[in-house]
């Protein structure tokens, strides 16, 4: 069994990033930047904004956070996003999940300029993933194509199961494994909540994308020797052992399914690094889109 | 073995079409109206196109063909799209393929007004497919899902199995039958030409949706007892014992396969006609939410 080192791999991409960065400063460009719309107070969001922010520094990125009360109004942030759209100094942002009740989450992604939406959530990069055209695929399962990749995975011709259809995650990942290019090309089963006998399609599968947001879920019995996994899950999890009353687990339960694998993810340090990653990675092709046109 | 008779649905839908037309109408509406763009002169296309007119004029609707010759330009056709996008007096319009090379099939499409796009292949409508949202859904897998739902067969946890991973039908049918939805539900394995064992998923399946384009592909070993075939392709097969000198085949073999159905679509008078259905029906629902968006 072998881990698939998901920090490893957020390295190794921010160091080429990096690389980059620097060569298109010494020819004298701006270096990228990103923006992450951060509205009212909640606390992971806080957190998460925070790890991008700094991630995006070590790449030599600029980044920007553009903080928003809680009560601020759909049409205030729909105005902010035009203006993020028509900021010529700004390669790509994102909208940080959850937004308050009061504002359409859908409605604010589709008013981002397709080609700054780095978290690919706009309908029409949705739209251009599914027929294999350039556009911006999401993090999470850009994240995992990446993963697999770099560690060599063949997906071509193998059987994946991916359990879970959400729209930023199961959804985007079965068109992108079942594309027909380099790292699609497998046969996809995309499982869900309406799945009868799931236990039957897990067996089958040379690689699992377990995506369905309960904690430990997925068990020995339900995965094949040899088998490829990757776990979306991160559930916080009471343990009055640790130090902070919690540990975080993913959808599988990873002690008893990693021996009969042949890869796995952890949890933390697994899927969760390479969204870093791949937001990192969506920044620098909307950065070289930006200017390939303007010199164009 | 029950055969789903295309034909038969068609012909209801176009009446419960008529009716509608008709009350709309009385009510002092303009009645629908729907086009199409034709450029050149491939007979397959005049075919088509025409039988669309002879349809939709059945249904009440007004119908318009657009000629072009063949040596039109894309600007040309660019810019009578704007038009048709612009025109008040109709609802919804399609591009008839194969377009001449010189012009990119793709950028027609996306030039379409979403809100016309009744052949559903604007690439906003595929996104918001792919997100479960009101869309123009391509005719081919509508009206696949449209006959399913009119013999009363149930999806919700079914394994679909869809061979062929096209953008007009492969790919869309697969997102279609696995929405959270009522005609949705299914566990759904999207194979294709880098399948392996693909006779290993086709055994497995519930409902099998042949739409490879290979004649009489499908075997009835491949197909378990008491299966649900759907047939999609249309080849032509020299017969010089009949009249024209071929006949039809589909991707099934149909005499073997068929008596191990419980219920199969027969080629022609199956799915192709439902493909006419759904094209009318889009055709409406464009025209109604034209009249809605006015009155509102």
């Amino acid at each position: 069994m072998q881990l698939l080192d998901g920090k490893k791999i957020l390295a190794e991409i921010k160091e080429e990033l990096l690389q980059k960065v620097q060569t298109y400063v010494q020819k004298g460009s701006r270096p990228p930047c990103l923006a992450a719309v951060l509205v009212g107070n909640d606390g992971a969001s806080q957190t998460y904004v925070a790890s991008k922010e700094k991630n995006s520094e070590q790449c030599g990125f600029v980044s920007r956070i553009l903080r928003f009360d809680e009560s601020t109004t759909e049409a205030q942030i729909l105005l902010e996003i035009e203006k993020l759209n028509n900021d010529p100094s700004l390669d790509g942002f994102i909208v940080q999940s959850p937004l308050p009740s009061h504002i359409s989450a859908q409605k604010v992604f589709d008013a981002i300029d397709p080609s700054k939406d780095v978290d690919g959530f706009n309908t029409l990069n949705t739209g251009k993933l599914a027929k294999g055209m350039n556009s911006f695929v999401p993090a999470t399962p850009l994240g995992i194509v990446e993963l697999l990749k770099r560690y060599k995975i063949e997906t071509s011709g193998k059987h994946c199961v991916v359990i879970g259809r959400s729209d930023i995650v199961g959804r985007p990942m079965s068109i992108l494994l079942s594309l027909p290019n380099a790292t699609g090309n497998a046969t996809v089963t995309l499982c869900h909540s309406k799945t009868q006998n799931l236990k039957n399609f897990t067996l089958q599968a040379d690689i699992i994308i377990a995506a369905l947001g309960k904690a430990e879920f997925l068990t020995a019995d339900m995965v094949k020797e040899g088998a490829i996994v990757v776990d979306v899950g991160i559930t916080r999890i009471e343990d009055k052992t640790k130090k902070l009353g919690f540990r975080l687990a993913g959808d599988v339960k990873f002690d008893e399914v990693a021996p009969k694998c042949s890869f796995i993810t952890p949890v933390p340090g697994g899927v969760g690094l390479m969204t870093i990653a791949s937001l990192l990675q969506n920044t620098m092709k909307a950065y070289e889109q930006r200017f390939s046109t303007l010199n164009s």
